[in-house]
């Protein structure tokens, strides 16, 4: 039983007020399926590629464990390619440049070998996109997980509502969803978005941490305060991708174990920031990862009794 | 063994996107005093008043067992006016109008009967009031926290410096951290901070929470996500005014007392912003507090166990 990673892989330039980094590998996809990879018995991506893309960064791939018979490598193409800005706060970021390239028509095939997938996370991506990988999998999946973005909202809605309707997570930041609810508080906007398909609904702040939701809890977990944030890029991704990945590790999609998954999605994140693109993300020792979770513990844990 | 609270007790006027309250009480020594008095054995309160206060509000304070000897009521002259107007995100606020009046030549005057302040909370006023304060304590308390304000770090820096030095806990946002320290990271500034003298930190970030600093350790507690926030004026008040009053209760100022304190002082500003001005911070109930506390239970805590 695998964990399935759909997205992109591309080539990202990234400026932030700490440096530049020009032409690296980026991509919905890559943060996703290296997060996971810690975490699920077997991790799989289905994605698309120019033959401008790096064998050593498909072989880094492997290397994580992650199958790659899904990543299409298009002969003379190039691949998708996005430019962007960060401001002082790291919250808000201007795209410079998106050059779609492969992604214009890309189909996203199903090798028979990953029909097994039990753990679905559709990266961002057009929702009919989204919708089709779902239509494309023989059996549905334990849990299907969808991130998406404002850009969708205002240049796809009927077709992301659509996809809406098959999935059991939703992973977008606040200002997503007071975009696709239309409510300013953010209870309000969960609510209403629950109602809309998902059954469960994730809202990332960035440095302010996430909200788990389902119709009836909420759950809140901080980001880590870092000394340093060199670059958020991915960061939601890592997050949704270390999430996922723990649920398909411990195989168990109860509420409690959603804020355990919510705890070691920002603990993945954290590594993530701390360094340009995905850079981060390689090599950590579960020792590491074992000691940021400790750290989350001792930020948030108090004890209190109530009579 | 007593609490006191000095600051502003003033008349405010507040629009927010929701509605608008023209002329109600308001200022920090108001909010401080309120939330403590659910905690502390008995708070005591040094503020200045003109004779156009109503006496109603000073019969709430002492129906809340708040001690007014020390609160000034000048013949002749207007009560402190402050005047502001939020913006959607309830986040940033514009000062539209400020009467200082009898806040101007404002002398804290100590009553002999406040002679056993154990815990001493000084409200966003003049540094160097703040300080006059401190100086008229016979005793130095075992505790004095102090709330300031950017306004200070502009026009009063040096003075604002010297009443640093003798404080043990400072309250600010995260802004006013940044500004404090030159530093962009909230890691980084809470450590430039604690080395101006005060052995804690706590910076408040509004709806996103709050944490606590001191030079080894770090605190997170977030906002509660509320349905409606009519309005936040003197939010960060009481939450100081809680977090003091609770350790006040239970005489305990470590670490790990100080954590429940922060979770206190967040359930109490929760109360505040559900209501225009202090009206959410009349007539809880202890249930309704405990309750509350029980909701910042269950939004962050969750079990897991390390190897």
């Amino acid at each position: 039983m695998s964990l399935l990673s759909v997205g992109t892989v591309a080539f990202d330039s990234i400026e932030t007020p700490f440096g530049n980094a020009e032409k690296i590998i980026g991509g919905s996809c890559t943060y996703i399926a290296l997060a996971a990879s810690y975490f699920a018995p077997k991790v799989n991506i289905v994605a698309v590629v120019g033959d401008d893309f790096p064998q050593s960064e498909i072989d880094n791939f492997k290397e994580h464990g992650v199958g790659t018979d899904g990543l299409q490598v298009k002969k003379d193409q190039k691949s998708f390619f996005w430019k962007g800005k960060y401001h002082m706060d790291m919250n808000s970021r201007d795209t410079l440049a998106t050059e779609l390239n492969v992604l214009a028509d890309f189909d996203p095939i199903i090798p028979d070998s990953y029909q097994d997938c039990k753990y679905l996370l559709l990266g961002n991506l057009t929702p009919a996109i989204q919708k089709t990988v779902i239509q494309r999998l023989k059996q549905r999946p334990k849990l299907i997980v969808m991130d998406t973005m404002n850009f969708w909202m205002e240049t796809a809605l009927p077709e992301l509502k659509e996809t809406l309707k098959l999935v059991d997570v939703l992973s977008i930041n606040d200002e997503e969803a007071r975009q696709l609810s239309g409510e300013y508080s953010i209870v309000k906007a969960a609510a209403k978005i629950i109602q809309m398909g998902p059954k469960f609904l994730i809202i990332k702040k960035g440095e302010h941490g996430a909200l788990l939701f389902d119709s009836k809890q909420v759950f809140f977990a901080p980001a880590l305060p870092l000394e340093e944030v060199f670059d958020p890029t991915g960061a939601g991704d890592t997050f949704a991708g270390g999430f996922l990945g723990y649920l398909a590790q411990t195989d168990d999609i109860s509420f409690d174990n959603m804020k355990r998954a919510v705890i070691y999605g920002s603990a993945m994140a954290s590594f993530c920031v701390a360094k340009f693109g995905p850079e981060g993300l390689k090599g950590i020792s579960a020792d590491r990862i074992s000691q940021r979770v400790r750290d989350f513990i001792d930020l948030v844990q108090f004890e209190i009794s109530l009579v």
